[in-house]
């Protein structure tokens, strides 16, 4: 990456404010529009003169809200993802995360390189921190016991599993992971967790403090969940629409949490710092 | 301890509705007077009548509420702890916390056997697991990043920073340890932790993007707190009057909690767990 | 699983042994070919008269030793493979390890499923353990200093650094993980690992007390050994021919120790259970 | 401490010949006698003249050899602590190890100042690090299966248990502490070990594959050894005479490791740094 570039972050949240004070202590030029104010360095823009000079335009996560229009939670008004796309020029970088099917066609319209910094695996494994973070605080606010001894059962063995289990051993709780594949499992004892085929699940759910899911299929459904002891705490954290079936949690009294975006809620300077070094990998590809 | 003993819960909160329960499901007899329902094979009392009959008494921690009679929180009504003592027998097993040169006169008076089980380093030791936990869980809820490579500073390194000062490495932040022997440096030395002189901590302040303080003296005062960094968030474990210089702290634009009394508060099924079992130490060094 | 199977294991070392031992201990019917005694309840056979009644056959790893015959170290004679082909019956289920060209066109040739247990992910996971466990242990044997606040490299974050990292860490190292991924330098991070792309390997050798080789390519030249300093402990775990220059090594005065085949020889009563476990996930997939 | 001393090493191994070389780097000088050659910006001399100048004289660890003079190994001839002590002059720091009864003597009727840096909380300490790790390389290499997934247990919680036991966890054995003292058990608790009273320690040692003891005092004896199983590996850290019975294992056919004075013979180097930075200690509290 060049010493000095010009970034433009269009929209966003308290992750990109925070984005774009890190990418100006990195010595840029950092112009926000629809952001509001992002602290010193950066320069808040009132219209999109300008944005076609950026070397870099990032785009929110998701790019368009649910209005469709540019999501951007903190500016005044409503910006159409036209008008943003308007102000660019052809074969601009672009940088955007979890890019639905309109703002494609609108990025491909006017010709624009459109890049999906969500679809990067590194984001995804550097997310995987905070929200394995965030499911242990939510873990240790709803439990009524210490983790130090408690069963813990984390469900799916991807990403958020793999950050998530290290997290509940090394707190003392004893974990057991719950997999499909013979490599997952056998990775899930490498690490000294006891292992439980999922086809199994079921026969398996009594005795647990804290169920954590992350896998996004329908996992635990009444059946599982009243194998469950009363005082278990159950934690969704797959993607909607999830894993648990939480009307029948609260008729069985079971306590069942679904949370979701963790990263940018329980730690926006980690998320924004995770965004900047992905950014910066893909415009070192880029060979920017 | 004999397979099934008379126990009577005087006052508490939902320490004592748990360890009742606990205690119940040892297969004792359990009766509670001014604690509320404390749920399935507890006899809650209407009266002290019977209570001389108990192999052990238990009284609430501390024993005394700030009105000077029985800590009872969840009664209705308050009773003078002249009362409690007047329903016990000449060398009646008493347990109690902190216990206050009040109550302990009345006890002696009566001539009953009075044990603090607040002075037990057992306990002290049990206790500290919640209470690191609940640092952890309040560290998360505060700061901004992830604890993964946050830098974090734990002040003392007694029992509640050795519990506290692993569970901090094992999520991935990067621990000092500040103390003032040179034996207990050596001990946050051997587990990888970074070490500190107590004597050197202001030169040492800067960087920390948590700091938690576990002396119960002057140790975080305005020039301390003015060393930290502005995202930097403190914790105080330390019990009455604290370490931390709470209105510089203020004054500085500083986040810094004081968190008191964790286990109940945290992990109060733990915290009970943890009474039960010096309880029984205690009756097991009397030869009950 | 059926209850109850019937298992010849041809030739083989220490494993195939244990393995006959704990496929006994299963319940099975266990005989033995060309490899010695092997305790209690296992049949050591004279022929192979019998062997086509297996539910199982299984060779060793590899199959066919250094001559191109049976693998039969502990075994008085040598035993052609062609022999042991002849003694099956076409459809016959044989799981055999790391099978070379010669070994399957024997197989097809006589009609047998030959499975090599060598290519399942499950067991290369399971073998990662023991070869951590052995990189720790020849570490701790030819370092001058303990592993607590030593500096330690791990190039290359496949299965094997994924195994090794941790360990190091949990006994006190400071860990590096070099790896050529974006998502594997994530990883590494996400566990709190120092990541150094190996792109820029040369520039980060510096100042470390121990370098783990994990990959199978030319990582570790002269130019790069030059750089270390000279009570540096390298450990090549790369299969043949390796990733460091031995040569090199040894003309800068450098301590090198390529090790290989470690589970086999640091624990073979794990390495004999990683196979177990496997072969039964190879017959539960066959619906044996 | 003052930036440069004259520090003179009287005797010792390798780890004085290290400790001579550390403390050449931090700038004092640094005269040997009968230590043999020690590396660059070390002096060795030829005879005591100059002993007399030093600020401090160390003496080795014991500091009388088996035949009651220096304990010089790595001497060609033997040196009579007579010898020693007439050089050196009256108020002299002289810092030694393990200091017996004769050379207390000897030091008094020179008038030295004798400190024993063996009875220093903070050496005893930053030893119990490489003696754990001695303690795992031992592990490793006598026990026929990986760690990860052992069972463990370590007898006595003092400096050596609270040192091994989470090395031993961190590589995924299942861990058991036996202790005598309710805090140490509820210590060992804290950290997720499981916990079992000495008095007990009969009842529950059947099912380990690892036992290593701590403690100094007859505690496995053969009514003891006879309650593990056959593959149990048993390893002996408390200082002569021990705490196994290595006569009874041995007619029992348990392997027994009797492993003492690790630190020096696994990594001299750490206990050289252990060394120096425990004089530093000394010569600080001195005012030197």
């Amino acid at each position: 990456m060049r010493h000095e570039l010009n970034f433009w972050l269009l929209g966003g949240d308290q992750r990109q404010v925070r984005l774009a004070g890190l990418l100006a202590e990195d010595g840029h030029a950092v112009h926000t529009f629809a952001l509001g104010p992002a602290g010193e360095g950066v320069r808040e823009e009132r219209t999109l003169a300008g944005a076609e000079l950026a070397d870099c335009v990032v785009l929110p996560l998701p790019a368009a809200g649910p209005d469709g229009r540019l999501n951007a939670p903190l500016a005044g008004a409503a910006v159409p993802l036209e008008e943003v796309f308007d102000a660019l020029r052809p074969g601009q970088i672009v940088c955007a995360g979890r890019v639905d099917a309109g703002t494609r066609a609108l990025a491909e319209g006017r010709g624009v390189r459109l890049l999906d910094y969500f679809a990067r695996e590194e984001l995804a494994v550097a997310n995987a921190v905070p929200t394995a973070e965030g499911a242990v605080q939510i873990a240790m606010e709803e439990m009524p016991a210490a983790l130090r001894g408690a069963r813990a059962l984390v469900v799916g063995y991807g990403r958020l599993g793999r950050a998530l289990a290290p997290r509940l051993a090394a707190l003392g709780a004893r974990v057991t992971v719950a997999a499909r594949r013979y490599d997952a499992l056998a990775w899930a004892e490498s690490f000294g967790f006891d292992a439980c085929p999922v086809k199994e699940l079921r026969e398996c759910l009594c005795g647990y403090d804290l169920v954590v899911n992350t896998v996004p299929a329908p996992v635990l459904g009444a059946a599982e969940l009243g194998e469950l002891k009363k005082e278990c705490v159950v934690i969704d954290l797959a993607s909607l629409p999830g894993g648990v079936d939480l009307e029948a949690a609260e008729r069985l009294g079971i306590r069942a949490v679904q949370a979701l975006s963790l990263p940018g809620k329980v730690a926006p300077a980690t998320a924004a710092a995770a965004l900047r070094q992905t950014i910066c990998h893909i415009l070192n590809e880029l060979g920017v």
